[in-house]
């Protein structure tokens, strides 16, 4: 049985690599007077320390970045950081700032609480506090060689387990059981968790894009939706599969084949230079045309790395909509249409843009 | 195989209790000119509506509480939520507001981001808003007897899990093995997810507090540390066991035996009226009477409940150490000893806080 080595162990094989991302968090500060920010959420934290906290505070500056962490993982951290490492106690955040020169510094007002914001001000009265929101999801938008090929452990490991639990499919078998299959798979041949929970609809249920599995039992004849996807290395992957017999009903089988046609339409279109939007159009075309775009009710995909939902997000909508793919994203494109009491069909890749197209890692798995 | 119905599930089933919490809410807040508050944190619109939202707004008021929700959820809220349920798009928020005559509303400065508050205050210009930190915490502090039901339940379950995978303890098998023995049960038999990475650490391994599980192979003679827990309709369980063989190195049986005693002391503290500080210098006072308080270098507990990191953390510094204990709390006690290169312990139960002293989850494992 292959365990997955959780996050903190992988880390001290990779945290050396991340300078390279800290130099572009500068560069993406574009305010000339202000080129320093103070990261606290774990998740940026890991994706330029390589490391699992749970608290800390990163501050990315020219020639004076350096992480602050609590006594619980200063040891690991100045063992494995390439960077700089200082207990976060007392004085030695401002002690640091007064001895570096910086005193303009930008953080994420996406994400830190009003409260840790007005203590911020108030702790450093000194600084110069600038609001930026989503700071650092353009640059995490784009994946570099390392993550893609994580990206594709992942996409690899999930359609494993998913061709594993779709065995299992036989009269009398509940939702549950089948994810439990899904989850138990990747679970024993490395994924540290599951990305999202496992999603398994049988029939009617699969008319709800937000399915949680139950004990409804599989029934001949009806159709079965997958939207599966697990975690290795710290990189999610996703994909979703609606099986529909032969002798399914007429109208199930239609929206089956109308819902592939329209994700293969918003597939083909991917490469850099394309806006969002353009997919979403292409897709929802598709579905105008067989009279169905009323019953696709979300958006048709969303970037996805570390977390299982990352910018961009793939509408028509607004100034995202206006979001131009560029090389080295990786979205979801997963288009579905739901017919309510009756059923449902959705399916989705996850596709890297490349230089002149996509590679997209479900291609073998129509 | 038992496997768990998810949280969504299960709220169809409660979801009607909820309305005394939402009396409960309105009294906490003391502003006698605010008595309205809007919270947007999935977790409390669960507590407050028994759903699991992903994204949302419950506004609670005398006589004008009401969920506001997106399309994705308006169809299951409508069904089972015991509010008033609003699709929340274009005015409908302001509309209601105005409607009810609610003009000065209090908001959770400790989870809303700056961005989202930014945001509230430039779309409801007519709002006087005033933010309070943690405006849920001492309500979600006190369970009712559903809650403690499941909490109960939930320590159940990790208990015999617990059991099971002690048995798998021999020569050679893996920390992860182990973990993945006690992960696997539990979910097997009715939990829907961890309540955190379950820890296995073994011999040296047992001197982190914040161990993850590796690939570090059992060898007799070995202290064995697991802390664990798992979630149960919606509420989590944590306790840790050291296991320390007869023939293990007098040091490590030593520390076992100390942590014991001085969690027992803090145990047996345990009744409304107390101080959570007095619970911590309880426990410490044993271990600095054997000569080891330095060596424990964490809090000594935490509260329990839907999140596995509740209110109060029982420590004795500051504010927190003021926080008196009440019947209904649900607790952690659980002191350590880390001796660096060597190993460690730590003994931890849940105990709820009863009318006249407590009862502790765990108490038939010594």
């Amino acid at each position: 049985m292959q365990l997955a080595l959780t996050d903190s162990q992988q880390s001290l094989k990779w945290c050396h690599m991340n300078t390279r991302r800290i130099d572009a968090m500068i560069d993406t500060i574009k305010n000339p007077s202000c080129r320093a920010c103070l990261l606290e959420e774990p998740i940026d934290l890991y994706y330029f320390t390589g490391l699992s906290l749970s608290a800390g505070s990163l501050l990315i500056a020219p020639n004076a970045s350096a992480l602050f962490v609590d006594g619980r993982y200063y040891a690991i951290a100045r063992k494995c950081s390439p960077l700089e490492v200082h207990l976060k106690e007392g004085e030695n955040l401002k002690n640091y700032l007064k001895q570096k020169k910086v005193d303009f510094i930008a953080v994420d007002s996406s994400k830190m609480s009003v409260d840790a914001f007005e203590q911020k001000k108030k702790e450093f009265l000194e600084i110069r506090w600038v609001t930026i929101p989503y700071l650092t999801r353009a640059l995490r938008s784009i994946k570099d060689p390392e993550e893609l090929a994580k990206l594709r452990r992942s996409a690899h490991l999930t359609k494993q387990a998913f061709i594993f639990a779709k065995q299992a499919l036989k009269e009398g078998v509940s939702e549950l059981e089948i994810a439990w299959k899904f989850e138990s798979f990747c679970r024993e041949h490395g994924a540290s968790r599951m990305a999202f929970e496992p999603i398994v609809a049988f029939g009617d249920h699969c008319a709800f894009p937000h399915h949680h599995s139950t004990n409804r039992k599989f029934r001949h004849k009806e159709g079965v939706l997958f939207d599966v996807g697990c975690v290795i290395d710290s990189y999610a992957s996703d994909m979703t599969r609606t099986v529909i017999p032969m002798d399914a009903p007429e109208k199930i089988q239609r929206i089956g084949e109308i819902v592939k046609q329209a994700q293969a339409a918003a597939c083909n279109l991917c490469k850099p230079g394309i806006k969002v939007k353009e997919l979403d159009e292409a897709a929802r075309e598709v579905l105008r045309k067989g009279g169905l775009e009323e019953y696709f009710t979300h958006s048709l995909g969303h970037g996805i790395g570390l977390e299982t939902h990352e910018f961009p997000r793939l509408t028509s909508k607004g100034m995202e909509g206006e979001t131009v793919l560029q090389e080295g994203m990786v979205i979801t494109i997963e288009p579905g249409l739901y017919l309510p009491e009756i059923g449902g069909a959705r399916h989705e890749d996850t596709v890297i843009v490349t230089k002149d197209g996509m590679e997209n890692l479900y291609q073998d798995l129509r």
